[in-house]
C-alpha cells in the first residue's frame, strides 16, 4: 500500500519535472539540483560558487530546508535572489518535489537568469528519487562521511553527473580512501565528473565552476 | 493530499510501537534508536558501545539501510546477533516505521536478550517523526557536519534523550564552535545528555557507555 502510494507521487512528480524542463529550455535558463546528505556543505560550496560566477552569469537560487530559513539568509548576502522552499507544510519532506520546486522558480524571474541552483534538502535517498527538471544533478560528499556512502547510496552515486568530495582539507587527520571512493563511484557511474574540494583552502574550486561554465555554454 | 497520508501512516505507526514497547517491557529488553546523518559514524560507535558491554549484557542489534548489508557485516564481527533490514522493498523509506522494526524483532530471541540497538536509517529528518517503541533515542552529529545543525533540524534535537558530538578528534583543523552547539541543543531540549566522543581515540566512550547502563539499569 505504501509502495503504490509512493509510485503515484512519483508518476505526478515526473510530469511537472517535464513541465520544468520545458519552461527552463524556453526561457534558457540552466538549472543545478545540488544534494547531500546534512553537514556536507552545500551551502557554503553555493557561496563560493557564486562568487565566482556572479559576474558573468545571472544567478538565482532556491534553497530547500524542512524548517528555518538559515541557509537562504547566508545565501542571500552574495547580493543574488534567493527563494527559501520550507517542507514543513508538505508534511516536512525529506526531500524537495517537482511541485514544490516550480513553487520557487515561479518566485524568480527566469527572464533576468541564465542559472538556477537548487539547493535540495540535506538527504542521500529520497532527493535521489525526485526528478525537478534540472539539467545536472550534483551530489557533495564530505570527506569525513567516509568512502563507503556509494556503497550504501547507490542511487544518488548512479544518478548523479557530478561528485564534489568536500572538506578535502580534514585529508591529513583522516583515513580516507580517496582512491576506494573512486573506484565505486565510477563503478556504478562510469560518467560521474569528480571533483576534490575544499572551500576553506579554495582547492579544486577552480576546476568545479570550470566544469559548470562548459555544461552551461553546451545548454545555450 | 499529501499530509493526509503521512498522518495517516502515523497514526498507524503509533499504535505498532505502542505493541513493541508492551513486548519489550514484558521481556524486560532496553531498546535504543540511534540516528544520525549517513556517514556520522553510528556503525563504529556501536561497535565500541557493544565491545565494551557485551560480556555484561545480551545485546542484539537491529540495522535499517535503504540496500546493501554492509553495516550488519561489519556488526556480525563482534559476534552479537544482528538483523538487517532493508527499505527498499518498502518504496525506500529514508526511515525505520514501527513495523519494519517489529519484523525485524520476531527475527530475535528477546527472551535472550537485555539490550537492542536499533540503527535507523542514515537521515536526519524522517527517522524522528516515527516511534518505533524504544526506551531512548540518540542522536550523533559528526563534528564536521557543523554546529548548525540542531537549528535546521529542531525535531531530531528535542525528541533525543542524548547526543553523541562524534570525531571530536576533528577538533584541531576545524572551526566547530562546540559552546554554540551545546547551547543550541539545551534551547530546544534542556533535559538532553550530551557526550562528546571520538572512536579513534576512544575520548568519552566510557562516558556514554556509563549513561547507557545508567539508563539500562534504571528500567529493570
Amino acid at each position: 500500500m505504501e509502495i503504490k502510494v509512493v509510485k503515484k507521487v512519483l508518476g505526478v512528480n515526473e510530469a511537472i519535472a517535464e513541465e520544468i524542463r520545458k519552461t527552463l529550455k524556453e526561457k534558457k535558463v540552466f538549472m543545478l539540483n545540488l544534494m547531500s546528505s546534512p553537514g556536507s556543505g552545500k551551502t557554503t560550496i553555493l557561496l563560493k560558487t557564486i562568487g565566482q560566477l556572479k559576474d558573468n552569469f545571472r544567478i538565482g537560487v532556491v534553497v530547500g530546508d524542512i524548517c528555518t530559513t538559515y541557509d537562504s539568509e547566508r545565501l542571500s548576502e552574495t547580493g543574488v535572489p534567493v527563494v527559501q522552499i520550507n517542507t514543513e507544510p508538505f508534511g516536512g519532506d525529506c526531500h524537495l518535489a517537482a511541485n514544490v520546486v516550480q513553487g520557487g522558480l515561479s518566485e524568480l524571474d527566469l527572464d533576468a537568469l541564465d542559472l538556477v541552483f537548487v539547493e535540495n534538502v540535506g538527504n542521500l535517498v529520497c532527493p535521489a528519487e525526485f526528478e525537478i527538471g534540472e539539467d545536472k544533478k550534483v551530489v557533495v560528499l564530505s570527506l569525513p562521511e567516509g568512502e563507503d556512502k556509494p556503497l550504501k547510496y547507490p542511487l544518488m552515486f548512479s544518478k548523479c553527473h557530478a561528485l564534489l568530495v568536500n572538506k578535502v582539507d580534514f585529508l591529513p587527520l583522516s583515513d580516507f580512501n580517496m582512491k576506494a571512493l573512486k573506484e565505486r563511484v565510477k563503478q556504478l557511474n562510469p560518467k560521474i565528473e569528480i571533483f576534490e574540494i575544499s572551500c576553506k583552502t579554495g582547492q579544486g574550486i577552480d576546476r568545479w565552476t570550470g566544469w559548470l561554465k562548459k555544461s552551461l555554454s553546451d545548454i545555450r
